[in-house]
């Protein structure tokens, strides 16, 4: 009985998370209201206050739900996975409006009363960590400083869907993410390891 | 007399642009009013009117400036002239209203009336330019696509100015440009160019 009520929250609180990203996605943090969110999830108020306590609330958790749309889709390792993250999230941020309203809120933070750096760290944490064990297995160069590398890659990823946005609505992202792999391989991946990496980003289409 | 009146309409374009700057820089766009910019530049309805019909005319003069506050404060040539364009603007970025508010209008576009991707192609541009001179002296790699090259480093800086406001409020911006460096030069300069490029981000301060 317990188990089946904590599986029922645990189910509407995904609901209001999906309907409050459809929300965000659509108006961005300042246009969205929490009665809006409320009717789009159809939940009631109750509920509603049970999982969160304001839009803040709300953003925070659209937010920190990115990692949870790309990592699971993955299965390569060491360098390759790393190539791997970007390629599906340039995908994923086209069609999966929880990815798309968590990279919007994150990025509109300064016009808005939310403030949160978790996205961008628990991004460079995730891609640190991947690209470290890399780096022992010998695909990463060792002079390669692999935390900055870790930041630069959320920083470019972050920075070409905005320019992808501005020029095509993002249609061109894909192929951005891919340049950057081949300007950045030869300087980051150790000697014979950048041809064995493939940089086919529509196996993920 | 004719010249006289031109040079006070030119003088009073740049105070309502310095006036525009310093509100769209503490409110963004949305949160921007023409009444509020007229107060602050101290010009009237009629002067207001002459130079700018919109919000969203002043939002694209104050975009379009950002090459003007970082470009003339540039002297060197070739792949340090790249560098030093970078490390400059990360610089100006914390004491320039003009660029601020230029960057800021800039990656907000999504949640406003204004669309705009001339900054980002302006850059590209400016860059991509500089960049093919660099590449015919030799100082960049042959295999460097430095129109992508270009592009990249528009949308990295573009992302690195997020994170860092995210995380420092910006001040920890210039030893990023300098961490983007340091990963990308090995792969991008040729043979024995990358150890004669000056990384010392302190001497434009």
């Amino acid at each position: 009985m317990v188990k089946l009520q904590q599986d029922r929250a645990v189910r509407t609180r995904e609901t209001i998370i999906k309907g409050a990203a459809e929300v965000f996605d659509e108006y961005g943090f300042n246009g969205a209201s929490i009665s809006r969110i409320m009717k789009r999830a159809g939940v009631s108020q109750g509920a509603m206050y049970f999982h969160f306590k304001s839009k803040e609330d709300l953003a925070r958790a659209v937010m920190n739900a990115q990692p949870d749309t790309v990592v699971p889709r993955l299965d390569s390792q060491g360098l390759q996975r790393i190539v791997d993250m970007t390629f599906v999230w340039a995908w994923q941020i086209q069609r999966d409006v929880l990815l798309r309203a968590g990279v919007r809120l994150t990025n509109e933070q300064e016009g808005t009363s939310v403030r949160d750096a978790s996205p961008y760290q628990e991004w460079a944490q995730i891609l640190e960590m991947t690209l470290r064990q890399a780096q022992q297995e010998g695909e990463v160069g060792e002079s390669v400083d692999v935390r900055q590398l870790a930041e630069l890659l959320v920083s470019a990823c972050t920075g070409m869907q905005m320019y992808a946005n501005a020029v095509s609505g993002r249609q061109d992202l894909p192929e951005r993410v891919v340049a950057m792999w081949r300007i950045l391989l030869p300087g980051v991946a150790s000697e014979g390891i950048a041809e064995s990496i493939s940089l086919d980003v529509r196996r993920f289409l």
